[in-house]
Order: structure tokens, then C-alpha cells, then sequence
């Protein structure tokens, strides 16, 4: 018998998180049944990365690692459906938590996103905001990969040296700039061919503005927007995106799960190259969960939010 | 000599226009130079359709008729180019005027943003408002004839019967229904994977709601915005573009003017087969060019509004 710690949601957030929304509880996991496996969890994030324990399943054997996605807790019985095994090429010096960041869904999003909403192509100028994230630091570099000019924008100078020393032409700190417009000008005064959203909110209808003709908006996250009790208004979109023929699309990354081998090879291989450089931010202890949630909501991360277990 | 009537704009716009707005000015045209013809109004919209009545371009005939874009003005001295004659094979019996709606540039707005940019495919639901104006009444009719169900508002119930008339499988007046949004989940409670957008505001922060997963919303027109003296606000879009993965496109004809034949062919064999039907609201006189200008923007018009000099 198991004792697995398992982080429940006592009652629904009302606005913005609070670490008494959560509950720690315990739980006895029964024996294994035939066909299903014991994982250990030894990396979280929002989708958890687990060790398998114990197994009574043929495919998969004692201390492989696989990502699963079975919510906040330490232990967990499946069947062995829809776990993940790292791929084969994964070398023995890498850190696994990448498969939960740069080489795992986070950058599968940059991936997708970039590819195949914005149809980013060579020479464009991409704007992307929340940039020091799990996502957007991987858009600006996939970007620079594929030769465009990449402007970031982030919430600290820290985030936004950061960004710069990952190779990022223009970055700057969206809460210490006078005017959000001017710096977007300034930053690229032809205006943006793909803009990678992560924010939206007032951001975006101020950055609608700097898009060039035919400009492409991927609405990957909207961060500011989360948390509202009541939701925020801004400018109608209508009229910018008539006179610029803009196109926004929103979109999530399982829409490309059968492509999901396709792109982790592609990550894992520039990632072994160096040409992306990955970041985490690893907290320690199962306990401290709900703080590293809520830490993460608040942009304190740089990269990837990470709890080691 | 000529004396060409002119309509002048007296000043820019201040909220809604007003007739005072407009000035009615006579000028004195020269006698034409090589290669120079002499056009004469026969019937104006936003774009102005002439009869040649003097030519010294041997590429153009004297009783010609053509499409122009010279502003609102009973005479216009051309050099030919920018010059569109119509289609050659329009058969006599079919009104000229149409050439300015429904086999002209609004015809090709419905034309181009159903299959360019809603994308739509045989068996889809379409959802159009402004439904019984220029572009709302081919989008809806062509939706038809390509298979789709189609839902449209208008501004009265005369408009709405007039839409049932058309083939329409389900409209309504949205300025009596008691709520919007029931009237929309009524019409299809499965939602809407089309959406032809030529109002924008209010009307399209509840529609949004009604998509389908993967839904496409052409934004072809914002009319509910255009006379704004301050831009209105509405709920920020980023948030359901992202869970039912949404793409919206603003767009303006003139991106395919390369396909501007092929459009033209389609519409006019449609029209000929009595398969797209056309309504006109015809304002008599060109010095009430003003007055139609204002009710087509108040919504008085069914169908394309034109101005008979």
C-alpha cells in the first residue's frame, strides 16, 4: 500500500488565486490490477512528470520516465494510457523536467503556434509578449531560427536582460515604459508581420495597432484575462483588423497531437545544438505547489515554472 | 464645355452625417485631350457606374457603359485606365445598375469572403448579419447554393420576410428580439461554423459565444462603428477565441482585383439562372445622393443602394 499526497482544489478561485483555495490531502492507492502501473511523481507543473515504480504492464518497465497528466499529486495508479515516454534520443545529460518545458507541451505551443497560426517565414518581425515565459522564450528563438527579427516584451529588467542574452534583437520591460505604443514603434517602426499572444487585454489592443497589412495574430494565452470576476473590455477589434486585413486565430496545442512526435524531435534537436536555450524556475516540495501556481500567475517566473517533488 | 454637378464633403464627419455635411458644387469641365473620354453618371453608389459620352481612346466606345471610381459627380474626364467595361457576355435584359451590387464589387465581397476567408464547406452553418443589405443577401444566397444552412438578422421584419423569401432557413429581427443570444442558440443550437461579420460591436461579442470549435469569422464590415466619435469597448475577444480555437479575418475586396473575372462570371451566371436574387433601393435624382448615402447607413436600404441620376 501506497500513501499517495494529492493538492485538491477546496473551492473554485474567486479573482485571483489564493493558497487557501488548495488542500493537501492523503490517499491509499490499492494494489495494482493487471495491466496498470505505479508512478512516482518527481517533476510538476501544471501537467505532471512521473517515474514509474511499479508495473504490471508489459510496455513499460520499473524507472522509465513518462509524462502523464494526472493532476497535483505525488503517487498515481494508470493504466498506461496516454503516458508519454521521453523520446528515444534523449541524451542521458539533459534534464527530464525539459519535458515539461522547452522539449515537451510549452514548446510544442511555440512551435505550433509560430508555425502554423502566425505562418511565421523568413524575414518577418515577430512580437511576442510574456517572452521570458515557458512559451514565449522558446517563439523568440524558434523565431531567430527561421531568421526574423524578434521583439520581446517582459515584466522585469531582469526578465528583459534575459531575453537579450537568448538573442532577442529588441526587448523591453512593458511596465517601466512610458507609453506601451512608443516603445512598439520604436522597437520596430515598420510594425509587427506576426505578433504571439500571451497577454491580451489592453496589450493587444494597443499592439493591433502596430500590425502590418495582412498581419497574423496567434492567441495563445491570454493571461491578463484569467483571473477577472468580471470580464475586462477594450476597443472593438473590427475596424484594425478590416483596414489590415488582419487575421487572429486562436488556438490550443493539442489541436496537432499526431504531430506532437514531429515537433519534440525538432525541439530536442536545437535544444542538443544550443541554438535554444532553455530556463527553469524549480521549486522544491510537493507542499509548496499552490505558492509556485499562483507565483507563476503573478509572472515571477523566468522560463518554465517547475516543482520538484 | 460641360458643366459637371458635383457632390463635396464640406467637412469631415463630426458623429453621424448630416446632409449639411455635403456641398453641391457646379464645375466646368475642359474639352478632352488624346486618349481622353467623357463620362456621364447614369447610376451612383459608393462607387459610380458611367455611360462614355465622348471618347478619344480608341479602346473605348461613345455609349459604352463602365464601371468608375471618380467620386459622386454627373460628368468625369478619364484617361481610360481604372476604367472596368462590363462583363460581355451581360445580357440585355438584365439591369446595368447591378454591376454596382450584386455582379459588382459587394457580389464580390460575399463571394471572395465566403470562400476565401470563412472557408466555407458543403454542409456548414452560416451565420450573417446586415443580412438584407448589398453583401448580406449574396453571402446568405450563396452560402445556400453551396450547401450550407443559413441563419440571418435583420433590422426589420420586412427585411426578415424578404430573407425567407430569399432562402434563408431561419432570420430574425435583431432589434426586437427579447435577447440576442436566444435568438441566435434558437436558430442553431449547434452554433455556427461561419460567421460574416458586417457589423462588429455588441452584435459580434455575443455571436462569438455561439461558435463552433474551429469556427471562421469573415470581418467584412463594421458598421455599427464607423461614425464613432469615440471607439466603443466590449468584452476583450481573446478568451473564447482561444477554448473554441476561432480564427477571424478582417478583409477588403480588393485583395483578389486578380480574381475579379472569375468572381464576376460566378455571380452573373447566378443571377442569370435566377439562383441569386437581387433587390435595389433606388433613390431618384443626384441631388438626394446624401440623403441615400445617410439611409443606407441608417439601414433603410434593401439590398444594394443606388442613386439613378
Amino acid at each position: 500500500m501506497v500513501t499517495a499526497k494529492v493538492w485538491v482544489l477546496k473551492k473554485h478561485f474567486e479573482g485571483f488565486p489564493k493558497t487557501s483555495d488548495f488542500d493537501l490531502k492523503k490517499i491509499e492507492l490499492p494494489n495494482l490490477k493487471d495491466g496498470e502501473l505505479l508512478l512516482e511523481s518527481v517533476f510538476l507543473s501544471v501537467d505532471p512528470y512521473m517515474r514509474i515504480v511499479e508495473s504490471n504492464n508489459p510496455a513499460f518497465t520499473v524507472g522509465a520516465f513518462v509524462v502523464a497528466r494526472s493532476g497535483w499529486r505525488t503517487h498515481f495508479i494508470s493504466d498506461g494510457k496516454d503516458l508519454q515516454l521521453l523520446p528515444s534520443s534523449w541524451p542521458e545529460s539533459l534534464p527530464k523536467s525539459l519535458a515539461l518545458g522547452t522539449v515537451g507541451m510549452p514548446g510544442l505551443t511555440a512551435y505550433f503556434g509560430l508555425l502554423e497560426v502566425c505562418k511565421m517565414k523568413l524575414g518577418d518581425t515577430v512580437l511576442v509578449n510574456a517572452a521570458a515565459g515557458a512559451v514565449g522564450s522558446v517563439v523568440g528563438q524558434l523565431a531567430k531560427i527561421g531568421g526574423c527579427k524578434v521583439v520581446g516584451c517582459a515584466g522585469s529588467d531582469y526578465k528583459v536582460a534575459y531575453l537579450k542574452k537568448i538573442g532577442f534583437d529588441e526587448a523591453f520591460n512593458y511596465k517601466t515604459v512610458v507609453s506601451l505604443d512608443e516603445a512598439l514603434r520604436k522597437a520596430s517602426p515598420d510594425g509587427y508581420d506576426c505578433f504571439f499572444d500571451n497577454v491580451g487585454g489592453e496589450f493587444t489592443s494597443i499592439a493591433i495597432n502596430h500590425m502590418k497589412k495582412y498581419g497574423r495574430i496567434a492567441v495563445c494565452g491570454a493571461i491578463s484575462q484569467y483571473n477577472d470576476s468580471v470580464p475586462q473590455k477594450g476597443p472593438y477589434v473590427q475596424v484594425p483588423m478590416i483596414f489590415k486585413e488582419l487575421r487572429m486565430e486562436g488556438f490550443i496545442v493539442t489541436r496537432w497531437n499526431n504531430r506532437w512526435e514531429e515537433g519534440l524531435k525538432a525541439l530536442l534537436k536545437w535544444v542538443v545544438e544550443g541554438k535554444v536555450k532553455c530556463h527553469e524556475q524549480v521549486t522544491e516540495g510537493f507542499e509548496n505547489m499552490p505558492m509556485a501556481f499562483i507565483g507563476m500567475l503573478k509572472g515571477e517566473n523566468l522560463g518554465k515554472a517547475i516543482v520538484k517533488v
